[in-house]
């Protein structure tokens, strides 16, 4: 039987990752990368993973993505190239018109109905008629603070409060991270980053809420949301980054679900270099408040980049097997590191 | 449209704490109660329950499951009557081949091929033959032990070992658990317990290793299991047992599963009376070895009984709507608390 065939469309940070990972799993081929930096077109994309390419097929990276997908069949296009529906939205419209599947990294893909319902609906029309699939995946939004949550609930009779918590390190992250979380700015340059729009934070707090409030049936009417910085009272120092004292060393990101008066969904996750410097302990927490009530901590905090390859090849041959349509991660099986052969799952028996 | 319609074989705690759960969701009505309990027989289950009937059609005990099944139409029966797949067999067939389907708290009913491979195949085909699904489900095996590990792996690109331990106390429990358990007998005693097989212990381990093992691919071709007394060094009460100083407290259940020399799961479950007396920690605890590690903890364990109503309630209706066959949590969406109406799930779009 042939091998479930990959294009990857982003080639950047994240499609790297995930190239490198499908090429030790089993079952599973990358054949066509796409990417627009000029910097890789007709790069091989061994040479640019620097992995031995192991009798593969030499891919060449290329900047159209009809090419990638000429190279037929294509069970699945694997997108990380933007974080907001409107940026992926044509990527996706393309994709699934040459009747291919669809994963995608864009954090707002985990729940686009949250804030783009038209185009969801457009995307699931689109899905349906063409009869492939589409997923939006990673590590948050798409699991640590909303699908585990979900899961955690099964073992409960009732819910009545929510509350995802995700405190972690930026210090691994290189330089781009820095400048888009604004570490080492000042104050006054963080709120005129905030206004302006130009420092990124989380992107998913809208997705997760929706998530989870549709999974639990936990209704809310309003959500609110508030970026403030995690300004240093010492001087913290990472690879890639530093903040003086009096500076920005992170970003503080919270959002509150409200039905009327009454807090059901409670989002906190703050992002900085050098927690530990000051005593803050990493970790992924989740308490739910009902019957039986549940506390649960997961520290250090997982990951965020490993995890997000993680979660997008773990959940790829899930969605070849999938039902036709737009879906999210409450629609499918449980995520899990898929160490086996890709084909058992995404041509076995759904 | 007609509310999703449940049959319940047996009436015992679980039986009742699920009937009495249904009776508050929305979509789901308990149509038959099946209990061969004398004292049961033509009372009403309201009454059994001590709850209102709320202008509900009343619903008497029977002791005939084909008395029960007749008040079609029947979407789904679920059993709670047995611990083991060969008790639990002759009930399923009968059901299913009525074209009914099944939902079992049973524990080997949680990975059947486990320990039964020959009734699970059986049951398979007769589930195919019937077009009906057949699930076991609960806490333990079902989710702290097994799926909850498997879905925190879904963030990891590697796993390499499985450590899942659920230290859990007994005190909340009736004098059922505590002779089903030992508490308060000698180690002499207990040993014999052992040795004749009438210490129940944890059922489960097999189900949840195979569980896992299917999950990740990792693979074992070996399985010890160590049942051993958690002797108490001081005097222990709870409301429902004693167990003086030298005496036994509890059961530490302990499994390894082994590729060749190499440890790939292991499972630790030591269940006692006041496990805070002598500072004993409650709690559910993952701990995945692998890229990149992920240590979780849920602090105080989930409550075993709450959790196992909970589970078999909110995956009742994924039950109804999934496709034909014998299934395990691998193959369902994550479980969730559902709060809306049943009958979105049940008979919506799978």
């Amino acid at each position: 039987m042939r091998k479930v065939r990959v294009v990857q469309w982003g080639f950047g940070a994240m499609g790297r990752g995930i190239a490198r990972l499908l090429s030790r799993r089993l079952g599973v081929e990358i054949v066509a990368v796409c990417d627009t930096n000029p910097e890789l077109l007709g790069k091989s994309m061994d040479e640019v993973l620097e992995i031995a390419s192991e009798g593969r097929s030499e891919v060449r990276i290329t900047d159209s993505i009809e090419e990638a997908l000429a190279n037929t069949p294509v069970d699945i296009c694997v997108i990380a190239t933007d974080s907001f529906v409107r940026g992926v939205f044509p990527k996706i419209k393309a994709v699934v018109e040459k009747g291919v599947n669809v994963l995608t990294i864009a954090e707002e893909m985990a729940f686009p109905w949250a804030q783009e319902k038209e185009l969801a609906d457009r995307m699931d029309a689109l899905a349906r008629g063409h009869r492939v699939s589409i997923l939006g995946t990673g590590i948050n939004p798409g699991l640590m603070m909303d699908l585990l949550a979900v899961c955690l609930s099964g073992a409960m009779t009732d819910v009545r409060h929510v509350k995802c918590e995700r405190v972690n390190s930026l210090s691994p992250f290189g330089k781009t991270v820095m400048e888009e979380q604004g570490i080492g700015i000042t104050v006054e340059d963080f709120e005129k980053g905030v206004r302006e729009g130009t420092l990124a934070g989380h992107v998913g707090f809208r997705e997760s809420a929706a998530m989870i409030s549709k999974a639990l049936n936990l209704r809310y009417d309003s959500l609110d949301q508030q970026m403030l910085p995690i300004v240093t009272d010492v001087d913290r120092r990472s690879p890639h980054g530093f903040a003086p004292k009096g500076h920005v060393a992170g970003v503080n990101m919270t959002a509150q679900a409200k039905a009327g008066d009454r807090e059901v969904i409670s989002l906190i996750h703050p992002q900085q270099i050098e927690p530990e410097q000051v005593g803050v302990n990493t970790g992924d927490y989740i308490v739910l408040t009902g019957e039986p009530p549940i506390s649960m901590a997961v520290k250090p905090e997982v990951n965020g980049g490993l995890g997000t390859i993680a979660m997008a090849c773990n959940m790829l041959p899930f969605v070849v097997a999938a039902r036709p349509g737009l879906l999210t991660m409450l629609d499918l099986p449980v995520p899990r590191c898929v160490m086996g052969d890709y084909r058992e799952i995404a041509f076995g028996e759904a």
